[in-house]
């Protein structure tokens, strides 16, 4: 592919309490359309998008081979309701977009109340919210209802409608590349198929669409590449399509349900040590705020085919209440209240704090390697000798120095001296000015190390 | 040595209540014979156990040099016995094979008590128990008593008699092997020189005899060989004579102290980290009950033998409450009441359980190693999406394609993805049928890459 | 540099209560010389110590270039007072050498309170104790009194006088050399520099001058070399001037803040499992009194320069309470009765303890690697069977035997057996005797394996 091209400065101050406003109407804007793995919703999804970052919008047509899987046939829908014998719709799409299982099949027909109810699905434990349901790889029909609609139902002559097609057409998926002065690449990737599902994954997709905006206004070492993509089937094209680009990618995250006002809680990459891994791990212990960390499973979003044995790349998954932990996760509960506006711009800057030291992480070389350089003629130390302790700006200078033998990249040295890695850039920063330090090797493989 | 012909299939259920009668009536038949480390009640311990399987049975003459050591002479008892004034036998062996203590030198003299009492030896602390002892690399001769017949014993003039003999003769011990498709080994030793001592290590035996049965009667990889040997000059002396076995020694366990209602506790190889140690830990992790693992330490059983620095085989051993630390170790409260059934009976299933995860620990191939296949279409994956959990068929099918790479063996597999073996297993033999895994190197070979 | 002379048996005993009051009397003697990085008071302390070890003596001249430094001028005051106008002496450098700023410039002047203010350090939260404060490397000058002198100082005309001298001169240090068998060495620093602190550091001083005596006295294998140097600056100078030793310093530690009744701290090197803190850890572990471990950073005493990334020597920091722990850190409440005589000999002792771990941590050879060998028969084994435990010297053996494969030094077999280095030491002396154990590599070169 082509790269796309630079994306404007984005017209928001990160620290502005509006941020947080901007991501939660990027999400209310996304709610009403009804996406799917396929098909029109998608694209309006991924058209939305479009209106803020520039992207690249991809079409795979049905029965493309896509390593062992098929590129399925496009599913769209109009209209689906239940009606009963006197008139009513019972259930109406236009009221939920949860309230057809995602790729039914086209029906029409009158049932009995028996018959409906094999092609019901409700939550007893959770009686005034609708689940969400899919059935990609077989093919049926169904509604979703809350449990209260589905005791308010009767033997009566239903007439059951889901106008919907289910026809070769295309998958769609989007990709936006905010190049850096390398082309090593820090990979997002999120899923855009959920319909009406706010954390998971409208999050995601505000989220990623402010980074590409953010990342465009500064300059940086790596490239960003963005995927907007149907979950599972939508990585698994990419990468069947882009295995020439995988090479360069050097760290990677999904995002999805990163909306919610749960702690963070990060899911490591297949590897468990890697950069990404380590740089979000050290940002979230220094945050003060309580954090969850999992191993790696190969169960989860799209981490599990970036994380397939073949690419065994570098990505985790960056959440916050995990999914499947939250009990709104795939239902009607998961909506615009369900996010804020907090989370959501508290998300946007963790993940800039993320690529900050993933950006900064290379390996100096101390110049003075034996003994200590003196740095109090140099205005980096305090002249009065005698006082029982060294400031935190001195301590990591001293780390950097200590530590930097071309072995060990800045975060080694923060994990190592249990200084912020800010400290220990700033530190570097201040001795490489002062000469004391210079780069070990070339920015574009110094992260090619481990 | 050639190999022992195949043992037609017990005739016992594995599942049966009746197992643990079996095995302890088994242990009760052993129980009268006055073992030692040479002589004719080793030599019917060992006749009593080819009565049941079939044992290829070795005589090393006295005098043969086994590494540093040399074989004994055989020692045989006929009577012990002590004799008061008033003709009453005081102490006899008839009564128990521990009175006397073992490899005592011939003796038929008149002692007063103050020249008796230098030898007798019994248990302050446990009044009504007979310590057992034994003194084979010094000649002298002792009685072991309860502390209450010590008591008993006045001033007077004592008949003492042992009628040993300690001649030039041979050392015996017993192997049987199992054969299995390849000629790789698992080891399994019990020591049989213990006269008259249920739990160390007439349980041992026992279990040892039945395992035999049990593989004998279906089809294995590994070739199963048990020996039956006295401790240490036994185990020195089988290793001296089969040097070139030892390199087919993939893993092995030393049985000893099995019978007892304690938890299992088991002693890892020098190695500390065999497949043996990982095969049963991992099976203790997933009992439900409790269990000890110890680190290897160079004194216990005959693994100190086979896990010297110079053969460092992968044995470790299995027990359950350790010895020493049971009061009735090694004396006659270790009798037919102090192993139980149920406790014979779970060690042997146990032992089935650690050779099943050997047997079938292969490192196999995803053949899909890109992105996961597609198991919906295979039967292999619900095919109704949304559900927020995976059951755990198929998380071990995914976590079995994800670490496929040829890395992991299935136990890995099953470590890091805190899943029983069983549950990987199954998953792999369901991934096999349908073509996407395939083992990754000849069942042979492939314990032999740790 | 040549060697210094064998120093002749120290003439005291190591158990004697009165080793403590010795090393508090030298502390003593030392206490009244005002030190400094340079100057007739350091001359003064390295010639007390010259009294009882023989030292070479160094001048390296002013302006002399080590590594990033240089060799500033010298220093030495005469007098040093305040005089307020009614011509009372308000503060003296004769009543506390802590009361002049180390290395102020001389002033002869009349100044306003308001003007000698900017002058004064005081301790508001200590207002008994005079702080110690220095400024090597800018010119000022300064008096430092107590909080309570400082409060009961009025607006007044004070004369201030400070007779120094900073001049081209030179800075001295020292080095005494206790040579062993090999060339190889066990470094052992002390900071000399600080004037009137008794922990930091004439505690170090004393403990090292009668640890040269002590090592004097008996054969060993390494040669120890003892730097009695200015701070920071003295190891600068040492390591640039003996490059060429660097590569035989097996083993160091740095000595300060040994004499308060504080439990012990050890500091471990950059390398952080070097012998040195493996050796010291393990005899603390088995001390039975509380001790703290911290690891290695860049911030401390003179392990600073010698664990520099171009060096990375194998360096441990050995203090009872760390600097900068204790309220009387750097004050003149670091007096004689902070340093206690038990402290200081329990400190002696213990460095001689880590030096025989070190001395004797060489690597042995089973020759008998295959199973056990016959103990008994040698005299080394217990020869009655049965009893259900065996004593740490038979454990030591056994645990020695099997870990002797040239693999594991006799520190790797007493960390892996628990068993105290004495008694895997005791053991390999037995086996050695016997003809079981000879060592696996020259005494020379058995620590470089590491």
């Amino acid at each position: 592919m082509t790269t796309v091209p630079t994306i404007a400065a984005a017209n928001f101050d990160l620290d502005s309490p509006e941020l947080g406003n901007r991501l939660h109407a990027f999400v209310s804007e996304l709610y009403p359309v009804c996406s799917s793995i396929t098909g029109n919703g998608l694209r309006e999804i991924i058209r939305r998008i479009g209106q803020r970052i520039p992207l690249q919008i991809h079409e795979v047509p049905t029965g493309t081979q896509v390593f062992d899987w098929t590129v399925p046939r496009e599913w769209n829908i109009r209209d689906a309701f239940v009606r009963n014998s006197r008139g009513e719709k019972i259930i109406d799409l236009k009221n939920s977009n949860l309230h057809v299982v995602n790729y039914s099949v086209p029906v029409n027909a009158k049932l009995s109340f028996q018959e409906l109810k094999q092609h019901l699905h409700a939550l007893p434990e959770r009686p005034d919210w609708i689940p969400y349901r899919t059935s990609y790889y077989r093919e049926t029909w169904g509604f979703c209802l809350t449990q209260r609609q589905l005791d308010s139902l009767a033997e009566d002559e239903y007439e059951v409608v889901i106008d919907s097609s289910l026809e070769d057409g295309s998958l769609t998926y989007a990709e936006c590349l905010v190049p850096g002065a390398s082309k090593e690449e820090i990979l997002i990737s999120c899923h855009a198929c959920h319909p009406s599902l706010c954390n998971d994954n409208l999050s995601g997709l505000a989220v990623a669409t402010f980074l590409a905006q953010a990342l465009a206004a500064t300059p940086h070492r790596y490239s960003y590449r963005f995927l907007f993509i149907p979950g599972t089937i939508g990585s698994i094209t990419w990468l069947s399509r882009n295995e020439n680009i995988v090479p360069l990618i050097r760290h990677g995250l999904v995002l999805a349900c990163v909306g919610d006002s749960g702690a963070f809680s990060y899911k490591k990459s297949r590897r468990g040590n890697a950069e990404i891994d380590r740089a979000t791990l050290h940002l979230l212990g220094f945050s003060g705020n309580p954090f969850n960390v999992r191993d790696f499973s190969p169960y989860g979003y799209d981490e599990r085919q970036y994380c397939s044995p073949g690419f065994n790349l570098p990505v985790g998954c960056l959440n916050r209440t995990q999914h499947g932990k939250f009990p709104e996760y795939h239902t009607s509960a998961d909506n615009l209240t369900f996010v804020t506006p907090e989370a959501l711009a508290g998300t946007l800057r963790f993940c800039l704090d993320v690529f900050r030291v993933l950006e900064n992480n290379l390996t100096y070389l101390n110049l003075n390697p034996k003994c200590e350089p003196q740095l109090g003629r140099r205005g980096l130390y305090r002249l009065m000798g005698g006082l029982p302790d060294a400031g935190t700006r001195e301590l990591a200078m001293l780390w950097t120095l200590n530590l930097s033998d071309g072995l060990n990249s800045l975060l080694d040295i923060a994990e190592r001296s249990s200084l912020r890695f800010d400290a220990i850039l700033q530190a570097t920063k201040d001795l490489e000015q002062a000469g004391l330090l210079v780069p070990s090797t070339p920015a574009d493989s110094a992260t090619t190390r481990r």
